[in-house]
């Protein structure tokens, strides 16, 4: 079975990474991008069994620091 | 409007990242974890009537090297 974790940075939470990002798609003349927000998304392919709950415990221990990222699982 | 591109490293395209997590879930004692690719997400605030088009514009011209990496649009 496959699960997918996506990983973003909180609200508030600076992100010069997506910051450069819209730079970068302005400056080649791509209009009216008014923000970029960069995460990481993360594909799990897990034993059949596996439940959420074990997928939030890889989440909250190793996939995001839980301190200025927000996750979400999908299964 | 808002848009998210997935960005993931194409099949047969080794993911040393993704290893490095796999190997950790199972050294903290996971089990069942057979594969982990890892990639991006990026989120993006459009103007109103930015089309499909353009996003996928901006994927092969910036987001995505597509040598390697496949995306996928999601708006």
């Amino acid at each position: 079975m496959k699960a997918r974790v996506h990983v973003m940075l909180k609200n508030g939470v600076l992100d010069p990474q997506g910051e450069a990002i819209r730079h970068a798609l302005g400056s080649m003349g791509f209009d009216g991008v008014e923000g970029v927000r960069q995460g990481k998304v993360i594909e799990l392919d897990l034993a059949d069994g596996t439940s959420e709950e074990q997928v939030a415990q890889m989440c909250e221990r190793l996939l995001a620091n839980t301190v200025i990222e927000s996750y979400r699982i999908e299964m």
